[in-house]
């Protein structure tokens, strides 16, 4: 299978690297920005990929919504089939790239846009054609859970945690997508449009990091609890999607505190297979690029879906899950949440509410920060 | 796609209800042992479903390597695709089957062979394409896994935790293939099949948990260890292959620490993809049954081998891999091992010995015992 690739950065570079090294793939003419085309293998038009009838697969990591979603819509018309590692793209133009596939009666995977080497949307595709998927979770952001890792075993402050992330090249210049917890949300959708044929578009509830200080951490550690960002999504009985992402304290003898440093975990539950939990790198050159050189791989066998035609975009509800919420709010505060334990921590007030809506709280949460307050939580894990 | 299934026990049954309800998939004759056939989908004869040109494909799970290999074989000179779920007759007769079903062009998968519902080999056939695979291991046995965790959680002896086992459904009455370490043998042999083409079919290092105790694993707590029972595999540099079976003292941070119960956890390192844990339920009728149910599903899709029909019958070579060992014995046994640390418990001696070769300490607790020595060792993780 003659294979050629769309962006030639970090991940592209991992990719041509691979495809070359495996038997049964050959690298096709790879497109770089204008002027970048030093060598014969590099072209700047996406046209001349389209027109070379010896190629029959794509695989696109330039990231970004376009041109990304014309480039791969014109290989998909051309009979290519297609790999990305784009989640941007697939979130906004899923539907559309998966539908067009159907047509043209090629693949379209995109293995490598949730969870990186971690082979989450390929066993979810597999285990939904047969298994009902009763939930989807886990860790799927490595910056947050390096900074998280970072500050409970070495008792740093945010801002140290991130810069350090930074010095080490797992967070970006600008990580507003990572500690907002947006980019694994993101990757809850995708998880969602495969499990449940319906790609979540709007009604989330998402609450990143960004609130999370030292001394809250030594406090969950006073108890035994450690922090994750954790991704949950499903469906509910009568039909309801909801992935929301926020912060979870949880044992320190519970699977996801044992996911350290930037590592990921994506775990599903089926009807019958019962929990399955996967961990590997979230990301990186040679991880990311595995995960799309498995996807060829897989297409090469014959496996043409992981999105349906049929994914239609529906609105996350998620006032079907309720939580109880370990809450850090100023003490004048009190009477915003209903609170079931509560102590005195000088002029904040630590406590646990009761349950709550993820709806309801992340909305209480919002109008107290409106009006100028300080707020930490995280859901207990009962 | 229309498939028999021989074999109506525990795993058998559940398979027949999961292709009833999976699109796709519709259920043929079910063969029993002769006088079960009290329904009219149930045959006594294998020969009445080869003949039956409507049936796309078969599954065995019936146990044991005859009659199952015969009628296995069969299937696939019948032009039938083959899924099973039993280890024993893949690790006894694997390569003549991958052999037959690549003549007849055909699939042949035995996910559910090891690790139950964890994609493990399915996963691992994927990476092995395009990824060369570094090592292999993971807890492969729920049971002696739910043993281990019930002493180290309650304190309880050995012989209690084997009857619990046993009066829960874990274990069963003979449980020496379980707790000597043969059954998770069987399961690493088929891992390195899949990953290096090459079956290890003598030549094993193997000790099971029948040495522990309640005061070793006291021991243990007191220093923050946990006691896993662990297979690894792989291939050295110059192609050998190792395969065995061990105890393992963990910190009780590692991930594998992390696995309670009755779970198991499959590991692969790819030279690219890193180090991915796959975590789940190893036995069990609806698990196993998903993992079969998988493996009809990736049929259909267009995959046909997981072990390649160029896959040669190997002995391991343990000698390339070297352990540090935790070792309580007989004092008067102390210079039977090179021991870097030890301390006196009564008459028994508890310590730690410089690192030996696989072989070499296996063989050396093989001598102390047949001179009557009562010896329990477990390897440190580095």
């Amino acid at each position: 299978m003659k294979v050629s690739v769309l962006g030639y950065g970090t991940v592209g570079v991992g990719v041509c690297e691979m495809i070359e090294a495996a038997e049964g793939l050959e690298l096709g003419k790879v497109l770089v920005r204008p002027g970048k085309a030093d060598k014969p293998f590099k072209v700047c038009s996406i046209e001349e990929i389209c027109a070379d009838e010896s190629v029959d697969a794509v695989v696109e990591v330039m990231g970004g919504v376009e041109p990304a979603y014309s480039y791969l819509s014109a290989a998909l018309r051309a009979g290519k089939h297609a790999v990305t590692s784009n989640k941007a793209l697939v979130a906004a133009r899923g539907p559309e790239l998966a539908k067009l596939a159907a047509e043209k009666g090629v693949g379209f995977l995109f293995s490598a846009a949730c969870g990186g080497a971690v082979p989450f949307l390929h066993n979810l595709a597999l285990a939904a054609e047969s298994d009902r998927i009763l939930a989807l979770g886990g860790i799927l952001n490595g910056t947050t859970n390096f900074m998280l890792d970072s500050m409970q075993r070495s008792g740093m402050d945010y801002g140290d945690a991130l810069r350090q992330a930074q010095a080490l090249g797992y967070a970006e210049a600008d990580p507003t997508a990572d500690v907002s917890g947006l980019d694994a949300l993101r990757k809850i959708m995708l998880a969602c449009a495969v499990a449940y044929d319906k790609l979540p578009c709007e009604g989330f509830s998402l609450e990143g990091i960004e609130s999370v200080t030292a001394a809250d951490v030594k406090h969950f550690q006073a108890k035994g609890l450690v922090l994750r960002l954790l991704v949950r999504g499903g469906e509910s009985g009568d039909g309801r999607i909801y992935a929301f992402v926020q912060p979870y304290l949880l044992a320190a003898s519970s699977p996801e505190a044992s996911v350290l440093q930037n590592f990921n975990m994506a775990k599903y539950r089926g009807e019958n297979a019962g929990d399955i939990l996967l961990i590997g790198q979230g990301a990186g050159r040679y991880p990311t690029a595995s995960a799309v050189v498995r996807d060829l791989s897989d297409i090469a066998h014959g496996r043409r879906t992981m999105m349906k035609a049929s994914c239609e975009r529906v609105a996350a509800d998620n006032s079907v899950c309720s939580c109880r919420y370990y809450v850090r709010l100023p003490a004048a505060c009190a009477d915003a949440l209903p609170l079931a334990e509560k102590e005195l921590d000088g002029a904040l007030l630590r406590g646990v509410t009761e349950p709550l809506a993820v709806t309801d709280m992340h909305a209480r949460v919002k109008a107290l920060r409106e009006s100028g307050a300080a707020v930490f939580f995280a859901a207990m894990e009962d």
